[in-house]
């Protein structure tokens, strides 16, 4: 289990949005609240775009905690994005601490990250591999359960035909969960998985909050549209420019903050409200 | 402020002290239980003898949290020492994370860690660096308050004429600790000093327990003599050679831990049941 | 490509083998000689028993150069044992440089690690896990082909009903190459392989030296029996234990160093002469 | 001994500069040609400023080597700047490979980094720190002369009371290293200085290339300014943007490259021609 946070909107300083807010992502490395374990600190990474998106994205990641890594905060002080995506950390059992498992992976122009399980990882990822195409294959460099994720997200994008690139993405991500859990059905014994999974193209992102558990409550996710405090937004006046933020964890203790709803995935463009639809279907709730 | 373990006694594996432990040193890197904050993850270090004393002590530190750390999980599963030291740190504001701040430091056989803090160490920084010899000036890497107290106790060894060396060892201490309280107080603003101090040269050890707060209370330490669990002394059987930790917390249920008097420092030896003195003076209590 | 050593022999500190030699390979790691490029920066890797063979091996991983890394430095001092492998690596482009990629891989008591390449790997890597069992395929949890090569020994280990250990480990090598370059033919472009590999369980040792490229030169693989200088060996003088090491580069300008012959394994047993065997069929030569 | 490069100029991207030319930094981390050890493999760092430099700096260090890090490849590619000063290290035997050791150094919105040595360091450092002031001291976390050697910068500046900004940083400069003569004169052996340093505010640079010593060849230092290829300079069409580097080795064939005379600092303001005064008095030459 980990933490992440996702932004979309008007250029903004990292700093303030990871390490600013009284409740930031790295505050969330050591005293997150809605987890049973509070620590996140078996690393973590941060995800940009360069303003002008002719590039793909960077990728700072580290094996370090975040809570103590200076270059995290010397980076976070002085650049700027207007898409940032940010992951601390809790290894599970089954994989080690290394930067090729650290969140989150990148393919393309698209970054991806994940907060909870798999289930029955250790049996279904034979399977999993088996699944997917050479492309996806290829960009499996480390041992997590979310980068083998990824890897079915991007076999589904790649054979996805949509035309809009957001609804491409969440259609991509709706099948990419419908396959884990046959995955984990046929050749798994019945593990529940939680799949809070964020991904984004640098102008449009998707996250999803779902579980299969029995009892129906998926890990914790958050977003926010507006102005969360004067530095993120500052520059939003433009119409279309409305910031959002999606986070496992509010913040701040702004009153504007809102649950994704459970088995839901919310989709962010830059020039519209956030719109939810079915974790496993990408159809309209 | 840090947690810290010492062992004295026949040869044992590094794992059955800071590993199996129930609440082994590593549970301690997540879940210290006698400090407020429960977290020492800014790295970690542990030293150990080979068993002919004939070589300088080794040190594998790391600015890895000790908790997923594979290196030191294979080490300790495979080394065994006869004296060995353990820390893992939480880092103050003032000095970065890096391998030159974990502890333990080294100074030819002697090996040094620390738990606590030098008061208004910022302000006393200079008087004390100016205050020791070149030989304990040339052993400062970096910038804990910690390592600067060893050069204390370096100097105050060298000028010290005392034979046996385990009372070298523990006079010499106890001038490094009244020294740094004179320092404090001459150009410092009254800040409470935390001194638990752990020092051995392979063969002896000396920890101390002591603050000058107006409280009185020092940070916790505790003392076991005896045969831990089946691992830790099972080679045991010989006179004199019984086994004997030192540790920040209990790392057992078992009702034998005491605790180390305040402001006191504890004297091990391999052939006799271990002194106490006073923290100050080095005289017996 | 990368250098690698492995040690048989009497008890010795790993310094006597990675440090002190004239050519040792913290020296390679920096000025190779027998590689177009001399540099082997890329991380390194030591592992090494216990003396009583009771336990898994230690591994001690790391992704900072071998030349400066004052832990291996550290550990080599202290740490002796009568099996140790050493590895610095040179990365290739297709894999990162992260402590899951850095050899020597382990699985239950062996260790194993490579010098060289295999063809084509990044068009084999699927069918090469596709082939393997499940215990071996859930041995890899990094991106180099070394470590799927290992996955094919494994998993013709476990298939094979020879008693002798140390013939069992060699014709599971030779299978291991022969389902490579099968492999290769079959999905691959022709690319040629260097397998350089030495594998070891503690007792026993084998050690390849081959290539399928078309001028029939492989890697540089040589070793040495007998009494190295004084500190390699010094205990050796009971019948059965002469020490042998097997090494990229030679260690030192003693003349008794020679080359493992072309396509071949070299077969180490502590209580014999060295043996060779066809590298492709384990047959003797 | 290290290899460095700064860069003022219009804003572009840090890869334009440490990762694209044909004899990049990172190329010369590995292959420097102007050094008899091509080396330069213990750790590297990268400071650059906020485009509205409204922002102290931000630092990137590692102690990995420049050549494999992914995450300064990731950051270099997307990051742009218009003061960028990057180093990789070639650590000496007196000080250990960790990030407090890393240059470039940061003291307010100042950025220093070191190409050399301070003659007899090792003696000389006690006396160095006595005699600056407590702020500057402060500023010393490591054990490496370089860093020594920005005290020394540090003090002279903030004593200094020219009102231009850049003539204020070469005086303080040229102050620095007269001291610095001086006090391996006084407390030192007779060692030679090599004292290429590479200073600047973000608005402002100054560079000296500088030895006493015998044969008065300091180490190589090269300038560049106007247009290098097509990325950097690119926006640079506005009158007084023109681009200037000043770099250890030649990054690139071009014939516009020029040494930096011995013994002179180069002093670049973004308004203006490169200008040389004496190292040691500041004055025009």
């Amino acid at each position: 289990m980990c933490r992440l946070m996702l932004y979309l909107g008007p250029e903004t300083r990292l700093s303030s949005l990871i390490v600013d807010p009284k409740h930031s992502l790295i505050r969330q490395s050591v005293h997150s609240e809605e987890r049973e374990e509070p620590l996140n600190g078996d690393g973590f990474g941060v995800g940009w775009y360069a303003n002008d998106h002719s590039l793909e994205p960077a990728v700072f990641r580290s094996i370090t905690p975040a809570w103590n890594n200076r270059n995290l905060q010397n980076l976070a002080r002085v650049v700027a994005s207007d898409c940032v995506l940010a992951h601390v950390r809790a290894a599970t059992q089954s994989s080690g601490v290394n930067e090729a498992n650290c969140h989150p992976f990148r393919w393309r122009q698209y970054l991806c990250m994940h907060n909870g399980d798999v289930g029955d990882f250790r049996l279904v990822r034979r399977q999993l591999l088996a699944s997917v195409c050479d492309e996806a294959f290829g960009n499996v460099y480390g041992s997590t359960d979310s980068e083998h994720f990824f890897a079915l997200f991007i076999d589904s994008l790649l054979t996805n035909r949509e035309r809009d690139p957001a609804l491409r993405m969440a259609q991509a991500l709706a099948r990419a969960i419908s396959r884990t859990l046959e995955l984990v059905r046929n050749v798994g014994q019945g593990g529940d998985s939680y799949l809070n999974i964020a991904i984004s193209d640098g102008e449009h992102a998707v996250v999803s909050r779902f579980t299969d558990a029995d009892d129906g409550v998926p890990e914790s996710l958050y977003y926010f549209s507006g102005q969360l405090y004067r530095d993120v937004g500052a520059k939003a006046k433009r119409k279309g420019t409305q910031p959002v933020i999606v986070s496992s964890e509010r913040l701040t203790a702004d009153a504007g903050w809102a649950e994704v709803p459970a088995n839901q995935i919310i989709i962010l463009r830059r020039d519209r409200a956030p719109q939810f639809v079915d974790a496993r279907t990408a159809e309209p709730r």
